[in-house]
C-alpha cells in the first residue's frame, strides 16, 4: 500500500510519499515514489505515484526514454513542455500506453492493474500547479477551495488536512502537518511504511529546497508522533463528557 | 453510504449508526440502521446494518419471520438462543439465504450485493459480546485488545478511535468518543449523513439504557464538532513546526 500527498501553497509545493512496496505481506520492499524532473532556473516537477508498481516504474521509464531520445518522434518530454498542464498530458499518455501494453496480458487481474499519480512544479512563465492523474490517465488540477490531493490509503490521513490546510500556510506548518496526516496513516494502516520521502518546493525558485528521507528513528517525527497522540487525547479529555440522562450515574458500575 | 461503530466496554456496550441511504446522489433517503431485539431482564441484542439496502433488510425481514413463525422449523431465532454466538450464526445464515435466493439474478453486479453487520448485547448467563459479520456470513468476536468494530465507511473515524477507546471508559466518555468519531467521517464523507442514532447497554441491566436519535441541531453535538475542530487545530498549533534548515527563513516570502 501506499501514501502520498501533495499540499499547493502560496508559498510553494510540498510533497511527501512512503516508500513500501508489498506484494503479500511476507514480502515487503522499500521503493522511491517520488521522481524529480528539473533544469535548475526554468523547472522543477515532482511526480509521486501509487498502485502497481510494474506499471508505475514503466510510466516512468517511459517518461525517461522520451527525454533520452527527444530527438524522436514529437520530441515532446518532461523537460521541453511549456506547461504543467502539458507535462500531466505526457504522465497520462504514458499511463495509457502501458495498459494497451501490458493490459491484455494482465486479463482478470486488471483491477490491481492501476496506478495513480499526483504531479506538480512550476515552469516557468506559470505559477506554481498541482494534478491528480487517475488510472484512465485523465487529470484534475488543485484550487484554493482543494489546495492538497492524496493517492493511495488515503482517508486516515485526511480528516487533519481537511481542518487545517490552508494556501496561507507557512512552509514549516506544512510539513508539520504532512507528517501528522502521515502519522495517523501509518497508525491505522501497517502496510504504508516508514521511511517517508519529504519534498519541499518553494515558488519562483525553480530548484528543490529540501528533500530528505524522514525515518522512524528521525528525532522530529518521533517527538510530532508521540505529542500528536498525547495532544488528541488532551483534546479529547477537554471536551465535555457526554451526560444526557447522567448515563453514568445511572449505571450499576 | 453507511458508517456504523459498536464498542464493547467493561460497563456495557455502545453503539452508533448513521441513517442515510443513497440510490446515487439525487436519491438520498433515511432508514433506520440500528435493530433491537430484547426481551427485558433476559436478553438485549442489537444489529448494526451496512450495505445494499435490498440484503440488509431482507435480512432483518428473516430474523423477524423466524420470530413470529417459532412453531416452524427448528423454531431457533433471535428470541430463544442461549448465546450471542449463535445470534450471530443466525444472522449469518440469514445473510447466506438472502445470497442463494437473490444473488444468481443480481449476476453482473454482485459486488454491490454486499452486506454486512455489527451484532452485540447480552444474553442472561453471557457477558456482554459483540461481534462483526462478514458478507460471506461468517464473523469474529471483539476482544480486550480490539474492543470495537466498524462497518461501512470507517477509515475516516479510525484514528481516534485507535487512540482512545479502552474497555475501562465510562459510558459518558465513549459515547463522545463515538461522536467524535461520527464528527470526522461526517466531515470527509458527504454521504454519510446525519441524523445518528446511538444506543447504550449496560452489563447485566437486559435492557436498552438509552436510545436516541441525534440531529444536526442537536446542542451537544454541535458544541462537540466545532469543540473538536478548535481542540485540533489548537493540539496542531502546540505541535513543534517543522524547522529543519530553516526553511521559511530561506524562503523568498
Amino acid at each position: 500500500m501506499t501514501y502520498c500527498v501533495g499540499l499547493r501553497l502560496d508559498r510553494g509545493i510540498i510533497f511527501a510519499s512512503d516508500t513500501r512496496t508489498n506484494a503479500g505481506f511476507d514480502n515487503i520492499a522499500c521503493f522511491r515514489k517520488m521522481h524529480v524532473f528539473e533544469k535548475k532556473g526554468e523547472r522543477t516537477i515532482v511526480l509521486l505515484t501509487a498502485g502497481n508498481l510494474a506499471v508505475t516504474q514503466s510510466v516512468i521509464s517511459l517518461l525517461n526514454e522520451s527525454i533520452a531520445h527527444a530527438d524522436e518522434g514529437d520530441g515532446v518530454n518532461m523537460m521541453n513542455v511549456t506547461t504543467l498542464f502539458q507535462a500531466a498530458r505526457l504522465v497520462g499518455a504514458a499511463l495509457r500506453e502501458v495498459h494497451r501494453t501490458d493490459g491484455e496480458a494482465l486479463g482478470a487481474t486488471a483491477a490491481a492493474f492501476s496506478a495513480s499519480f499526483i504531479l506538480g512544479g512550476q515552469i516557468k512563465g506559470e505559477k506554481p500547479r498541482l494534478f491528480q492523474i487517475y488510472n484512465e490517465g485523465n487529470f484534475i488540477e488543485a484550487t484554493v477551495d482543494t489546495p492538497f490531493f492524496q493517492i493511495g490509503e488515503h482517508k486516515y490521513g485526511k480528516p487533519i488536512l481537511d481542518r487545517v490546510a490552508v494556501p496561507e500556510m507557512r512552509m514549516g506548518d506544512a510539513a508539520k502537518l504532512l507528517l501528522i496526516s502521515f502519522d495517523s496513516t501509518l497508525r491505522s494502516n501497517l502496510s504504508v511504511g516508514m521511511p517517508i520521502d519529504m519534498l519541499i518546493y518553494r515558488t519562483d525558485t525553480y530548484f528543490v529546497g529540501e528533500q530528505r528521507r524522514i525515518d522512524a528513528d528521525d528525532p522530529y517525527f518521533r517527538s510530532l508522533s508521540n505529542g500528536w497522540s498525547e495532544a488528541l487525547r488532551h483534546a479529547f479529555a477537554n471536551i465535555e463528557t457526554y451526560t444526557n440522562g447522567d448515563i453514568d450515574e445511572k449505571a450499576p458500575h
